[in-house]
């Protein structure tokens, strides 16, 4: 058994929905479909799920939703009118959406998570019912219905370990299961929604929950690339890597597939292939837990800006029991998650996201850092890009680091800082974002350019 | 006005203190003279701080301490003898120790500090003898009397802030004032010692109060070399270097200047000089604030071993806001202390003195972790060495991590873990203690080979 998932651009159109059924009929394997709400057509089309906040926000403002109604409901009459998919799933989906809007605004967070949640919902519902039009034994399967129960976190629900056991007797119903990706229910019958990229959680943990032999993501490109194809034209494609290297990946900027969607998936030691709806012929990327065929030691570079560091200068700290805890504390006390923490021997490094600090928490934290830790320095450095090298190859390999380094200062580029020590499949750089592409480059020459990716 | 110190070894015999007077003589400048305990004379030789620690022993065991009472005076007599110095100076370090004998036992740790500080001090009154049989004006000063005062921490007792404007009053004395290293004393009038190398810190202290222009150390080294002499033969000579670069490479292994005793010095400015008794003709190593000339990016490689590394693995560690802080807490709470904590993403190493760790603690450590953290794994790995890579010049040069890392994957080693990001001067690479040696050579074949060290 296969659990296929689509993305919001598998499903934006008719000619896409079209597809998305050649492939799910192709292999009676793939019984559990999990979907997205309709993606864009073009670069400037709104996606559904915005306009299901807009339109939520408006209802909780009481101001006149007439429009933002119409668009929703066209954008899946379009769909099924271009597949001729019978009109009823349209009134269906009217019905729904105007029983979401009457409901309790009490709290307003759980009103326009139920909103989020419906552009996936109804999707579901579209694609059923296009398969039976086909005369395909196909079932909408609402996420309650299916077993999956959630933590009551608006926007990063987490399965509840139970949904499990629930999930496991989808596989006792007959025809293709169609079920909508992004969200869950509470205990108490809410509807709460997961983290960004939320239908390939669903996806997870529906091949977690049926023991599938593989868990199969649908989306627009043929393959995870070694690198970021804004970066490096044309780059190499991953025909294998661990669950473990896609976790690294993910981690900075490679965003074909979110690292916590892989968590269920890896648990059960279900392996997960990428693909592309629209090339569903090429060999995608599979993800797996370890992997035999290697052609270098980095399978992977990905790269992430937006980070700053803040340095803490003092005389004698290693002598200093507790210094590195009590800076962690106060990071703490200010809701900061940090990168990462090199130390020297009288100074002290934390690296984190810039977007985290504005300029009165900046100040704050230095303070206190300053007042309660009598730093004798303290000083921020902005513009940071952390570029992660990764590779289960490399805790085997002398001299990576070394070629990696080489690469980067033959091209120029100051490295600010190195983290390698823990996770034996990937180390960090830290250089200046204006370097960031550049050393992207060198470093995809240097590992890339005349070799096989396996 | 200079701050001169003389270690163990300059003081060992008759010959020895010929050539520290000498040395004194030679510049009128040279008026704050600070003196160790006679050091070995052969390699099998007994120290006598050695022996007095021996002689306390039995004495607070109420055992029989002839011999160890004769065997330390005959060493200063031994001394005398050979330089015709008059025989009451014996006479006053015999009443002297006599009555360090008869003191108060009750707090034995304290008994033991004052034996121990009798090395010194009884040898600055005999060199003082000797400075004054030769028909100079030669004083011994009493650290009390100079005005170091010192906290009530035995063994690392750490100078008090007001002791700077009395030793400054020093100036205004006449004679050359020879004043015994190593211990200080408290508000309360106990003798307290500096830690290991204290004669360094008194002579520092003491440059820093008397505002000197110059602390010259003297040892028995020419100079600071580039790189450990054990491991590299006749290995190049630091000719100047900074306090920051000094106090990276005491951290690991580098003994001839222990960290420690650079900040009175630093904190004033006073550069400090490392002079060879035995050929004071030789330019030595200039120790100073900034400098000019740099001929690499490198002055100079240490190593230590003993090092282990505890691994913590955990998924989706980095969304647990805490995770490190409440890692660092149980480390604190053994009362471990730790060098570098390089983190991934799901996973954190702690690298730590291996000493610090009997089979009990690595469990009680270990299990906590576990219990605690939640931690999916954690793991120990043994004999672990840190080289020191250090310089100034690395923050300006690119591609001085390449050269590092290069050379040790040429001589075939596997870097474990860098460190590099928080110190500006320095980085460190962590590989089995097996591999240091080679490490070393291989750095030190990269960055001195070839090059004139300034």
């Amino acid at each position: 058994m296969k659990v296929v998932k689509f993305g919001g651009s598998s499903l934006a159109n008719g000619t896409q929905l079209e597809k998305v059924y050649n492939i799910v009929m192709a292999e009676p394997e793939r019984k559990v479909v999990v979907v997205s709400a309709p993606g864009k057509r073009y670069s400037d089309d709104i996606k559904v799920t915005d306009l299901l906040i807009l339109l939520g926000e408006k209802c909780l403002a009481e101001q006149d939703t007439t429009e933002e109604f119409n668009t929703i409901v066209n954008r899946y009459a379009s769909i099924a009118e271009e597949l001729n998919i019978p009109e009823t799933v349209i009134e269906q989906i009217k019905n729904d959406l105007s029983s979401i809007m009457k409901q309790e605004k009490q709290d307003s967070v759980l009103f326009i998570e139920a909103m989020k949640a419906a552009g996936e919902d109804n999707n579901a519902k579209l694609v059923a019912a296009y398969f039976q039009s086909k005369g395909v034994e196909a079932h909408y399967v609402n996420p309650k219905d299916a077993g999956i129960f959630v933590t009551n976190e608006p926007g990063s629900a987490q399965v509840l370990p139970e949904s499990y056991d629930l999930i496991y007797k989808l596989r006792d119903r007959s025809g293709i299961l169609i079920v909508p990706g992004f969200f869950g229910y509470s205990k108490e019958g809410d509807v709460l929604t997961f983290s960004r990229s939320g239908s390939d959680i669903t996806g997870s943990i529906l091949a977690n929950g049926v023991k599938a032999d593989l868990y199969e993501n649908f989306t627009d490109v043929d393959a995870v690339y070694t690198v970021n194809p804004s970066i490096v034209k044309n780059p190499k494609e991953i025909r294998e890597l661990t669950y473990r290297e896609m976790r690294e990946l993910s981690y900075a900027g490679f965003s074909v597939f979110h690292d916590e969607a892989l968590i269920p998936a890896f648990r059960a030691g279900i392996p997960v292939k990428v693909k592309n709806t629209n090339n569903p012929a090429a060999p995608g990327t599979k993800i797996v837990n370890t992997r035999e065929n290697t052609n270098g030691p980095v399978v992977g570079i990905a790269s992430d800006d937006g980070f700053c560091s803040i340095y803490i200068g003092k005389y004698l700290m290693n002598r200093e029991v507790g210094f590195g805890r009590r800076l962690l504390q106060i990071l703490e006390d200010f809701h900061l998650s940090y990168e990462h923490v090199p130390s020297g021997i009288d100074d002290i490094t934390v690296i984190l996201r810039e977007d985290q600090l504005n300029e009165e928490t900046k100040k704050a934290v230095i303070d206190r850092i300053k007042e309660e830790l009598h730093a004798d320095e303290v000083k921020i450095a902005h513009h940071l890009a952390l570029i992660m090298v990764v590779g289960e190859g490399m805790r085997r390999s002398v001299g990576t680091t070394a070629r990696a380094a080489k690469a980067l200062a033959e091209a120029g580029i100051n490295i600010d800082m190195i983290n390698q020590g823990s996770s034996e499949v990937s180390m960090m750089f830290g250089v200046k974002e204006e370097d960031e592409k550049k050393a992207v480059q060198a470093l995809y020459n240097e590992f890339f350019a005349n070799v096989l990716v396996g």
